[in-house]
């Protein structure tokens, strides 16, 4: 009997430590960043107050070209792997919540404005599902198609972003369309279909306001923009001489237009193929500048108070960053930081940039004043970023 | 002896049980309001995306005027309280963690760039007071005077924001001057002094990308702005149709700077005295158009998307709001909340809004796109309504 009631406390010791263990995992969510961890299937959430990793998430599928949106409360990263898995993952256990297979081939994903759902853009099957966050549940399904003399073409869906009034916005890659959902309405339905938009979208953003989709086109020398506030018509604004003037390199990726920085008045554009950075006055769209640099840039991303635009590099120049002042649009600084940078991300309100060195296994923090390094974290292969600063910006 | 065993099996059962409760504590922290309860020393912590109330926070002070930021992962609200007390009210366990007397009447507080260090700005004494986050120690307190012809003239400090580059900005009341300190040094040395701005500024506020900091004035017809880029002049914006025309009502609040909304390229800005809203082009600072209303605006509003701009009213009409189309500049819809609308919060993006009614114990919230009523919270007295969302946003 006396060791039933000592087997009994042991139980009880057990529970209670894993109990407290549990309590322990008590964070504010505010300033987390994960890390996809791209050759192991695992993802690290890193304090990016504290800069120290506060665990791992693995067995999450392929994750090249992974991408993440948060939950409003940012309690919950979605990710959307390539291979058409979507994960919830808890961000105060630890631990992925649940999954759901959204596709064959996945190409983006965005949480709708009032936090209730998650939208998944497709190559494989041309579509677009909608995710119900609580029970990840497929609620609806959007084929993406253009029809033409009664025959349905079907298109790749790209460039999904939440929209002011409750919309989701994407692009259909092999149609040349623009399509609007109204995610307030039953069934989701496709409230706005533009045509014509100009040849292959391939990737769009929303403006940091919320006012505005722009999407860039494989094949047209314009970018197409759509006012989010009055749905009416698609404007083209021709980028000509982004596109059109040095000969160019070989590109081994097509800049993301989340590569697209906007910062005082300004949009700085990553030229396709070329060693150079274009930058436009927003809204007259023209060419102010076009800015040299050492490499062919990637990722040309500003903090949240826009004063530098950071920039990496796709070809040999891979090791390095650049850094344009905003005001006087001259590169300030070259820095070595380690072998294949993939990508950036910033601490909320920017006081420190986290760049992950693919090739170096390591993630480091940089001061975004003094440019002095703070930290560097140990990151198996590490590409993407997502500070769950995310979980507040439209179109993110 | 079996008897202490079973008071000890009991002790672990109180504990785990307490654990356990400890345990269930766990939200994101991203999406959270904390409400001021303005005449019972307490604050509501409530969940944004579900409309309920998580617990409350007592013995807090005097809540009259009281103000909140967050630490950037959103766990902490820092409160300062009217009668000079700095509150860290910690979001996940909803005990106030440490409290310090910063002052004997404050009126304002912002959290550095870098997370370490809150900034209260005092009427009395007439000073900054800088306090470590952590320790939650006075680590600085800065002065706030002007020495004219050897004498020291002390001012009131007010409209302290945070900015890019790790600084903090606030104006001097009494000696019509703008003051700049960098957090980044050592001592939080005061790198730049601004006079005569204007006559009496009474409020400030940061644009939201950081870049402006804009001072209001109680006796000049302009309006006060400095570069936070290049920190080189004061520009003065004469808003003076705003200020003269037509005759003025009692007024019973100053409009804070916070009601001065943007959205649309344009700046939203209560007349003081007067039942309308002035309308300028954001940077050429033309008057658009003035906008009558059914009373005298208190603050004007507008959430993350500023598709439109809501209102509430100091005078008669404080059971009323009415709303504004950003696009068109009309008003579009006057509704009924109930008694002693006082102040307005958004959810994250956007998707509804939190309005306290003080005369009648509730924040009522609302759908921002049907404006149809979601939910009513039974709130004592409410007042000030804090987003976490705020945690990220420069300035506040």
């Amino acid at each position: 009997m006396k060791k039933y009631v000592y087997i009994f406390i042991w139980i009880i010791i057990i529970a209670l430590l894993h109990s407290s263990s549990m309590a322990a995992n008590q964070w504010g969510t505010g300033a987390l960043m994960v890390i996809i961890e791209r050759e192991s299937s695992s993802v690290v959430v890193v304090d990016s107050l504290r800069h120290e990793i506060l665990g791992r998430i693995s067995d999450l599928g392929l994750l090249h070209h992974a991408t993440i949106s948060f939950s409003h409360d940012a309690r919950y990263a979605y990710l959307v792997t390539r291979d058409g898995w979507l994960n919830k993952l808890d961000l105060l256990s630890l631990k992925c919540k649940a999954r759901t297979r959204v596709g064959e081939s996945s190409i983006g994903l965005a949480v709708t404005q009032d936090n209730r759902y998650v939208a998944v853009s497709n190559y494989k099957p041309p579509d677009v599902k909608i995710v119900n966050a609580e029970t990840f549940d497929i609620v609806q399904v959007v084929s993406t198609h253009k029809e033409i003399e009664g025959k349905k073409i079907a298109s790749r869906a790209i460039g999904m972003v939440d929209a002011p009034g409750n919309l989701l916005m994407f692009s259909l890659m092999d149609t040349d369309g623009i399509w609007v959902v109204d995610a307030d309405r039953n069934h989701f339905p496709v409230i706005k279909k533009f045509w014509d938009i100009g040849r292959m979208p391939y990737d769009a953003l929303l403006t940091s306001d919320g006012r505005y989709y722009i999407v860039g086109l494989y094949h047209s020398p314009h970018i197409a923009m759509l006012d989010t506030w009055t749905l009416d018509d698609i404007r083209k604004i021709p980028l000509e001489d982004a596109l059109q003037k040095t000969p160019k390199k070989g590109v081994r990726k097509v800049p993301h237009l989340e590569g697209w920085a906007m910062a005082n008045n300004s949009l700085f554009a990553p030229v396709v193929g070329e060693e150079r950075l274009a930058v436009y006055e927003f809204g007259t769209w023209k060419l102010i500048k076009s800015i040299p640099l050492v490499g062919i840039p990637m990722f040309a991303m500003s903090g949240p108070d826009g004063r530098h635009i950071w920039v990496n590099f796709s070809d040999t120049n891979h090791r390095y960053l650049q850094i344009i002042d905003s005001l006087n649009l001259e590169v300030i600084k070259t820095l070595e930081i380690g072998d294949r940078i993939f990508h950036m991300g910033f601490s909320p309100k920017g006081k420190s940039i986290y760049i992950s060195s693919y090739g170096e296994n390591k993630v480091v923090v940089l001061d975004t004043k003094s440019f002095l390094k703070i930290r560097e974290i140990p990151v198996q292969r590490p590409s993407g970023i997502f500070s769950t600063v995310r979980a507040h910006m439209m179109g993110l």
